[in-house]
C-alpha cells in the first residue's frame, strides 16, 4: 500500500492509494479510534486494517485530492532517530573516518513537514545543507532484537526523507550534532508512506537529489555502511522503538559540506529529491525571520 | 501549582496537590478537550484553568490517592532536549574544558517514568551513570526569543529529572552521545510538576543524589555554566521549543564517570534524589532482560 495524507498542515486527510486514487481512510482509522496516521494507528494493526478496506473497496474516493497540499505521510513522529556517515562516498566527501558501528543522533519530531513545504533558513545560518535518505516507519515495538534478521517484520515500511542540516550549527558550535539538525521545518517527508511489502530490496533503491536543476546527489542505498536490517538491530539495544518512529538512514556523497566550492543553500534556491518507487518532493528555501 | 499523575503506568490520573491533597484535575481536562497533561494541555493554557479551578474549590479530592503509583508529573514529551556539561565541577570531574556554548543532545521522550518506578540496566552495560537535574517544562511555543529575558514567560514548571546515562555507549562506541542517554526508562521524573510561580529562583535551588544510602552528588543550580534563561534563549535559536517539551539543564558533580572508582549502577542498586521544593525520587535498578 501507499499512504498518504492531504490537506492543510495540522488538518491532513489519511489516504490510501489505489491505482493512483486517494482513496479516505479516515472510515479504518475511526473503526480503531485512532485519529491519525501516527502511532496508536501503527500500534492497533492499522495497515493490515486498512490492507482488509482496500481489498473489500469499501474506502471512498476522496474528491479533490488533486487540489490538496500533500502532507507528510504520518502524524508527528515519537522520535526521529538518524545514522551518520552511513555512505562510504559520504563519509569521504566530510573527511571522516567510515564508523565502526552506527553513528546515531536524533532530529526534533517537529520538523516534519511535508514534501512540498517551504523550507526555512535558519536565522544566522550560513552552512544550510541537503541530505536525501531513505526513511524507515516503525510497525512494531523493537527492543533489544536477537538478530538483524528480525528487524524486518518491525518495518512498517519507507518514506523520502530529507534530513536538512545546518552545518555550523552541526560541527561548529560545541558539541554534538542534534545542535545543526533541529531547526524549523529541517525534517520534509513524503510524498508517500510505502508499506514494506511493496519495497522488494531496501537496500536497492536509487536516491537523486538536485539543487535549481543541477543534480547533487545521486546514490543507492546497496553502499549503505550499515543497511536498514543492521540498523533497526543495532538501535534496538540501545533504545526501544516505537510504532511510529522514524529512522533516517544516511546519505550519500554530493552534500553542500563535500563540494569544493560549498554551494550551500540559501532563500529563494529549489531542491528536488526522489528515490525510486517512494516519490519525490520538491522544497523552495525561505529565510526564516524570527 | 504543584501537578502530578497518579495510577498505573498508562492510565495515571492528572491531579492538582493542594495542601499535600491530590483532587482530581479530569474535570478540567475534559472542559478542555484535551486527554492528559500533555502539549495539548498547556498550549490550550490549562494552567490557567486549573488555577481558576483551584481557587474556586470545585475539583473533588481523588480517592485513594496515597495508595496509587506516583506517574511522571506530564504525558510523553513532544521533545527531550539536554544541555551537556552545565556544571563546572561535572565539567572537570569529566576532564572535559568548559563549555563556550550551551552544548546539547536529545533523549527519546519514550524514556521517561515515574519517580519510583523501576530504572533497567541496559543489557551489555557495564558504565549505567546517574545524573540528577532540573527539569523545565516548557508551557509556551518559544522560537527565536530576543533575549534570555523573555524566557521565562515560557515555562510551564519544574520538575526533578533523573538524567540517567551509559557511559561507554555515550563515549566509546562511537560518535554522538545520544547513544548512551535514550536507554529503556532512562529518564525518571517527578514526583510533581511545580509550576514556575512557585518557583521563586530556579537558579537557587539545591540538587542531591545518593546511591544505597552513600551521598553521590550535592549541589545547586546557582553553579550551572548557563542558568534556565541562557538555555531556553539558545536552544530557541535552534529549534522549536513547544508546551510540554522538556529541557534536562545539566547535572553537578558526583557522577560514577568522575568517581576514582567508578562506582556504576547494577541491578539492586536504590539511587534517590531530590530537589529542594521539587520533591524526592527513588528509583531500584533491574537488570535488562532480552
Amino acid at each position: 500500500m501507499r499512504l498518504a495524507r492531504l490537506g492543510p498542515a495540522g488538518a491532513e486527510i489519511p489516504t490510501v492509494v489505489v491505482d493512483g486514487t486517494h482513496h479516505d481512510l479516515r472510515p479504518v482509522l475511526d473503526s480503531l479510534g485512532v485519529a491519525d496516521l501516527g502511532p496508536a494507528f501503527f500500534a492497533a494493526d492499522g495497515l493490515a486494517r486498512a490492507a482488509t478496506a482496500v481489498a473489500d473497496g469499501t474506502l471512498p474516493e476522496l474528491p479533490g485530492a488533486a487540489d490538496l497540499r500533500v502532507g507528510a505521510p504520518l502524524a508527528r513522529p515519537g522520535k526521529i532517530v538518524c545514522i551518520g556517515l552511513n555512505y562510504r562516498d559520504h563519509a569521504a566527501e566530510t573527511g571522516a573516518a567510515l564508523p565502526e558501528e552506527p553513528i546515531i543522533f536524533m532530529k526534533d519530531p517537529s520538523t516534519v513537514v511535508g514534501p512540498f513545504d517551504r523550507v526555512l533558513v535558519p536565522v544566522g545560518s550560513t552552512k544550510t545543507d541537503w541530505e536525501v535518505e531513505l526513511g524507515v516507519v516503525i510497525g512494531r515495538t523493537a527492543r533489544y532484537l536477537g538478530s538483524p534478521a528480525e528487524s524486518r517484520d518491525h518495518v512498517a515500511g519507507y518514506v523520502l526523507s530529507h534530513d536538512v542540516s545546518e552545518r555550523e550549527f552541526q560541527l561548529e558550535r560545541g558539541g554534538q550534532w542534534d545542535k545543526g539538525k533541529s531547526c524549523e521545518t529541517f525534517n520534509p517527508l513524503g510524498p508517500e508512506l510505502v508499506t514494506a511489502d511493496e519495497v522488494a530490496d531496501p537496500q536497492d533503491l536509487r536516491l537523486t537529489l538536485s539543487v535549481n536543476g543541477v543534480a547533487r546527489q545521486d546514490g543507492t542505498t546497496a553502499d549503505m555502511i550499515f543497511g536498514v536490517d543492521h540498523v533497526i538491530w543495532y538501535l534496538s539495544q540501545f533504545m526501544v522503538l516505537e510504532p511510529g518512529d522514524v529512522i533516517n538512514t544516511g546519505t550519500p556523497a554530493g552534500v553542500a559540506l563535500g563540494l569544493p566550492d560549498h554551494p550551500y543553500l540559501k532563500a529563494g534556491d529549489v531542491v528536488e529529491l526522489e528515490i525510486t518507487g517512494l516519490g519525490r518532493g520538491r522544497q523552495t528555501f525561505e529565510q526564516a525571520t524570527r
